[in-house]
């Protein structure tokens, strides 16, 4: 008989619990039958004792198959997904599928939406008139098979005991545990059915991880669930401390993500799509190594191949794929201004929590997960650190809704760009790379 | 505004909380207004972290104001109370109450009910013929004027914000926790309203403090806590590695009670009696120091006046007076068998613990708390650790309801008393003295 205080004591006394004591407390939990307070207190236990390897894979699993679990066997590519921990600016999911799908591959990727500062996948494809990010198990199967790649919402049948539990850690101070963290996303990710996954781990001042060592942690926990349960993994550690490519906002993150699949995205948002969707080819067997599988990607933005891929997925979920040719189809809000240096010097620093919080102040995220935004607000043209500006040049653009917004946010964009007299050391965008096909260590 | 998950992760990060946010978060959860989900997680922090002296006063007082707490000011003496942290044979309240009351101080004592293996003074008074234990609290200040002391049990209307944490903290593996422990026996005690608490903190095998160190942790925190509140305290720190006194079972302890009074009881319990009357003395005002105040109890058993007391005591509750001069008008059980040494040697150790079960197995206390006990089974006549024994001779008498069940605990409790062949190291009973009136270090 399992009886929830032993295990509750177990894990707050650092012993490891057995499997089949956590698995039926796992059960007992999703099934409704265990007191919310009891998984609570095991919470912040875990909190202070963190998890087993084996145990966090025990929670994935349950709370996995708390809800449908994707069959993707039927298709005939092979299939892989990205997860990416979130950061400002990070849109690189909308040009990474068609990418990966052009390659070979065949990328069924379940996204969210945008609440705070961090924006959301679904929210930036909504700008597109008439994308339907709702498909049916059915629907999302045939465009996998089709076009090779589909962005879709979660629905309420995806992992509901990990639904819960998140929305109990919210409300008890239980977010900040990283076997909780990794569960939870874990949960959702093998669900979707992908045989590999890539991770974009971030750290950084507008990371969930401000440090790199628990970052690394996280992926690493991440690695270990996917592999005990028999999935492909690899990680790339990336610096979230400035925004990432020079848009933030919805409609107009969706057009720097057709500048990339046209090639003449920024370097960075460009670079890390490259990267990523190098190591998503070799888990997925498309390609030998990294390099092969860089050199197809760059291969498919410059043929082309890939932005056909993005106009033929729009296509299939009912939105306008004339975007992909046609950008200022997406719209534009009725006031832009350019922000101004004000000093000479050297970009040293941009804050991406500020510009983050600037693009919400502007209508552009949810404070409330309630809340409805406004897809065409936000920033682009955003300078970035070690850029040499001279005062009166543009370190940004504001696209608002009324002059009134811009004044409310002004000063904040302006102290976001922080302007030094010498030029900053350059940081890696990518510091690592964790994991690999088949446990290697590339 | 108080954010319940914030106050959770100050606890969680070591934080102190400040006192407005800690008293408001505890109001709300002592009305009801606070999920348990967010006390379970804030019980779990509590558990790693501790609490300051300052949180773990606030968190006592606001379970102190939730319900009743009683005005002592109209009694004509000054107010005293004990209360023991509990352990096997501990039956001193029962002879300590009418010893103070007839040195000259009032002691109006609220006390509980056994459950597990651990006796509860209110179901040993009720061994008593008539004796109720539920007054009201008007006849509680009466009983407290004219006779000086009153023992009763704890109303629904006591400190009911810790009765619902503790349940909590029962199911969530939260029990033991110094400052919850701590604040959950001073907000029942200093709802009484004695002006003066002296604290029997036990340690050892028999005790819910296994440890010397956390023992002493406990009475610091509680003498804290009545100090902040503007109480005289006083703490012993006593040895529990052996049941306390020969007599283990409700009307046996009142039998041995009675024999104290008389000054014919066993020695250690004579000793630790005499020495907290001692210090609840001192704590009142009517003696100047503990020599003088042990004196006065000693002469207080030597003349029969705390005797007396005892027996108006138990009139004033309804109960049969006559017990005090004919203890057999308790009743006795059908079968009385002694067990005897298997051994010639020292008695090196008597189990507490084991001594305990036995006397459950007997039906001598409860498994639930909805059980009900056999006042007359139990053991008596147990030899104590140091004693020379031959073999053949009695070690322990139990007083069962048949020969099965004295076949059922036979084996149990002749391995409880150790026997080897040297005489052990005799250990004190009385190990410390902590705190003191006024906070002098006596």
């Amino acid at each position: 008989m399992m009886v929830p205080q032993w295990i509750i004591e177990k894990k707050r006394d650092g012993r490891e619990i057995p499997e089949a004591e956590l698995r039926e407390f796992m059960n007992t939990y999703a099934s409704g039958s265990l007191p919310d307070y009891q998984m609570a207190a095991f919470a912040m236990a875990v909190f202070f004792r963190g998890m087993t390897f084996n145990e966090v894979t025990v929670i994935t699993d349950v709370m996995m198959r708390s809800g449908d679990v994707l069959d993707l066997s039927g298709l005939s590519r092979p299939t892989v997904d990205k997860h990416s921990t979130g950061g400002i600016g990070d849109k690189i999911s909308i040009p990474l599928a068609p990418l990966v799908a052009a390659s070979g591959a065949a990328v069924p990727m379940i996204s969210g939406r945008g609440l705070g500062i961090t924006g959301g996948t679904l929210d930036k494809l909504e700008s597109i008139l008439g994308y339907n990010t709702q498909l049916s198990t059915k629907k999302f199967l045939q465009v996998l098979e089709k076009v090779g790649c589909s962005i879709i919402g979660q629905t309420s049948r995806l992992a509901p005991a990990d639904k819960k539990l998140y929305a109990l850690r919210d409300v008890t101070g239980t977010v900040q545990s990283i076997p909780l963290i990794a569960s939870s996303i874990m949960s959702k990710k093998l669900a979707e059915g992908a045989r590999g996954l890539v991770l974009d781990v971030k750290f950084g001042a507008g990371a969930f991880m401000k440090e790199v060592g628990r970052a690394r942690e996280l992926a690493e926990t991440m690695i270990q669930i996917g592999r005990n349960m028999g999935r492909d993994m690899v990680a790339l550690l990336t610096d979230m401390n400035q925004p990432l490519g020079a848009a933030i906002g919805n409609s107009l993150e969706i057009a720097e993500s057709i500048d990339v699949l046209k090639g003449t995205g920024p370097v960075d948002v460009t670079e890390l799509t490259v990267a990523l969707g190098a190591e998503m080819l070799v888990i997925a067997g498309v390609c030998e190594n990294a390099e092969e599988g860089a050199a197809k990607i760059r291969g498919n933005i410059e043929s082309g191949a890939a932005l056909e891929v993005f106009a033929k997925m729009i296509n299939a979920h009912g939105g306008d794929p004339r975007v992909v040719d046609n950008p200022e189809r997406l719209g534009s809000s009725p006031i832009c201004v350019e922000v101004l240096a004000g000093d000479d010097g050297f970009v040293s620093h941009v804050d991406a929590d500020a510009i983050g919080r600037v693009v919400l102040l502007l209508g552009g995220g949810r404070r409330l997960s309630t809340d409805t935004i406004d897809h065409l607000v936000g920033i682009d043209g955003l300078i970035k650190a070690g850029a040499k500006v001279t005062q009166g040049e543009p370190l940004m653009r504001i696209h608002a809704r009324s002059k009134n917004d811009v004044d409310a946010v002004l000063n904040q964009a302006r102290k976001a760009v922080v302007i030094a007299d010498v030029r900053p050391k350059k940081s890696p965008l990518i510091l690592a790379k964790i994991g690999g096909k088949n446990g290697s260590k590339a």
